[in-house]
């Protein structure tokens, strides 16, 4: 088996065989095959395409790259969860502690933001003290405990992914159903997951950017999922607005504790309450979805789910004492508000420009290296469709430079669109692939 | 602009601006475009193709990526003739001192051998004294003193296209019309050549294996020529079986000596015929092609070719006494024939069969840093179409290694086919494209 053999099947689009794809992933991982020779080959990829048992393939073969994380110690059916990306998106820090609270592990390694998506490593680390970067034993013994850890990736895990992760980003090859859906699939396996939720987003905030391509990437993903023995439930959900009012890592958090308190934004309530309801029936402790959103919605108000975050944060060095009261966390040196210069219905507030305006303030990173603002980001007071009089308070920014202050006030005029004519309220959850 | 946006066109099937493709071989033959970003666009034009125009841009910006020769100070219409490459080809060796003898000044840079085609510089190399990397003073100055100078390419001619070349044979994507087209014209253009005769083979020892796609490179580069004013002519030659009788650096170099002598197997000849018939053309001196042919044949028969090749060598520092006796080669250690073990006639001689076998006995090179071993090789005494009966001799093989020898001699017997049925005679001229 040669490399140039398999560049050339698969640029005359022919289907590659299980052995070739490991033999890539294997040479590649090692360095036999060179970038360039990677670059043709995903690019080729890209163009012709791939079939769901080459996309399988892939996902395994990357999955075995590197270490698997075992999780048969904590139980028989682990449930991972995971979103594909958005603005505002703090699913996991409110849903995982309500799973928790309700007797179900969650084991979940997450990742930091990159480009203008953020990164559920990076909120958590603006609570002062947590720390998402401790060795596996101590991440084991903490679900053994109190049943939860949320840490950063620190196995080597699916280590081709990462290079191949890495490289489609410098030569085009992002946007791709088969690389997007075997990347996916293949950190999610090496993670351990037993069975598998994922938050397909859509919308201008997403990669898939219309509900057709979601539904495509959500169907290869339950197929990967199905061929790999890891049930797989795609929940899609709308990303053309951010999600809740905060975007921004301490903002954001503020935003999920106050959830974990009862006070959900509508959109925000429904994904938790969708997903949340999949991860509790893939874990078998219920297979009524119905009577799994009603255990969620008990656990929040009856505080379980706050007392396990909490539990989650003091576990995890963090200083509860911020938690109890937000308003110790620091604030950004400017907080101004955009007040509506007309009235009528608030048409969109397109999700990727609010979230590169968050990466201009310093919330997020374009590159891995960079640092991030904690304190800086948005804290909307509109959602699409809400009704706007002239005066009205759209949006608070938190920034810590006046003129890029100034800037964002400028900006986000121009993505807040008011329109005269009513807007109807769009559904968050845009259909359920299993 | 930058590249991410050029590799995305080209990966969407859209066409590429001159601007675009200036950027990419300026950034590219400087090294801020990296070879696995280089890699990705080879792949994606190698799928999507490319427009006539994306073609002559991408041609004229490799041409234009290094030097330029400038040949104003011989001439105002120097043709340059090149070959796509072939087994037992020697034609420049024969016709560019016929065309010399005719007082059309010949300036030509030649390729090495690599793979299974052989070089004209390493042929002529294997006359004792032979020095064909001489400066570019020494290059025009012999042009203006004897008419003609064959060498190597010793100037940056199209640095790009050496890149690119490079790089597509290690990615699978040698075998494409576009990037050949572009590959040979933007060096005959950096080569300083005002108009261009092209030998386009075709068969199972060149590049293109069928005739449709000889016919579209021709095409496609008489269209470069036409765009770029650099008139081109392409005669598309038959390559299914080798070349004339011998294969090898010194076997064809004698062969060739023969041919300037006056006996011209009939492939050798006719092909020698139409593409210098062309080149006096395009010089300027003669419109009508029969006449030029007559020219051609004059200058053999009068001896004028032979002693315009010996001036040759000998202003290139060659030892004209080998000229002068052909036995003085260095010959191969052994010289063992092979005997028809059936009658027939000979059906196929695979010249990339026979190529890929003179390479194992040392006559060419897979790498470009090997050396090749000039006495090895083959004679044929027969070709396609030919009567056989058993016990005659149907090629001799040259080797220096006796279990080689061994090995080619049990090869050839499979490669010289043999049928019962009468062969016609192929043409070797399969078409002109101008």
């Amino acid at each position: 088996m040669n490399i140039l053999e398999i560049i050339a099947k698969k640029r005359d689009k022919k289907e590659l065989t299980k052995e070739e794809i490991d033999y890539f992933i294997k040479e590649y991982t090692s360095g036999t095959i060179t970038d360039y020779q990677a670059a043709s080959l995903v690019m080729a990829i890209y163009i012709n395409g791939m079939t769901e048992e080459e996309i399988t393939n892939l996902t395994l073969a990357m999955a075995y790259s590197g270490e698997i994380l075992d999780l048969s110690s904590i139980g028989e059916n682990i449930v991972d969860k995971h979103s594909t990306g958005g603005v505002g998106d703090k699913i996991t820090i409110i849903l995982m502690p309500i799973i928790a609270s309700l007797g179900i592990p969650v084991a979940k390694m997450s990742g930091r933001g990159l480009g203008f998506t953020g990164g559920t490593v990076d909120k958590l680390e603006s609570i002062p003290g947590y720390t998402t970067s401790i060795s596996i034993e101590e991440f084991m013994n903490n679900i053994k405990k109190i049943g939860i850890s949320l840490i950063g990736q620190t196995l080597n895990l699916a280590p081709a992914d990462k290079k191949i992760y890495a490289l489609r980003d410098t030569i085009s090859c992002t946007e791709n159903i088969p690389l997007i859906a075997s990347s996916i699939m293949s950190k999610k396996i090496a993670a351990g997951a037993h069975k598998i939720v994922l938050d397909v987003t859509c919308g201008s905030g997403a990669f898939m950017k219309n509900k057709e391509d979601a539904i495509l990437l959500s169907k290869t993903m339950c197929r990967i999922g199905k061929l790999a023995d890891k049930k797989t439930v795609c929940v899609i959900t709308s990303m053309d607005e951010p999600l809740g009012y905060a975007v921004g890592n301490i903002l954001e958090i503020k935003e999920a504790v106050e959830c974990l308190k009862g006070n959900m934004p509508d959109d925000v309530k429904e994904v938790v309450l969708n997903l949340g309801a999949y991860i509790i029936k893939l874990s078998g402790k219920g297979d009524n979805l119905e009577e799994n959103k009603k255990l969620i919605i008990d656990s929040i108000q009856s505080g379980k789910a706050y007392n396990k975050f909490l539990e989650l944060v003091k576990n995890q060095n963090g200083d509860i004492e911020y938690i109890k009261d937000l308003e110790k966390f620091e604030k950004a040196k400017y907080i101004k508000p955009l007040l509506a210069k007309e009235e009528g219905y608030i048409k969109s507030i397109n999700a990727e420009k609010v979230g590169k305006l968050s990466v201009y303030l310093g919330a997020g990173r374009l590159k891995k290296e960079e640092t991030i603002d904690s304190s800086v980001g948005f804290v909307f007071n509109k959602k699409v469709g809400d009704k706007v009089e002239i005066g009205d308070n759209l949006v608070y920014i938190h920034a810590n430079d006046e003129e890029k202050c100034e800037k964002a006030l400028k900006e986000l005029e121009e993505i807040i669109e008011i329109t005269k004519n009513e807007i109807q309220k769009k559904e968050h959850i845009l259909g359920i692939i299993e």
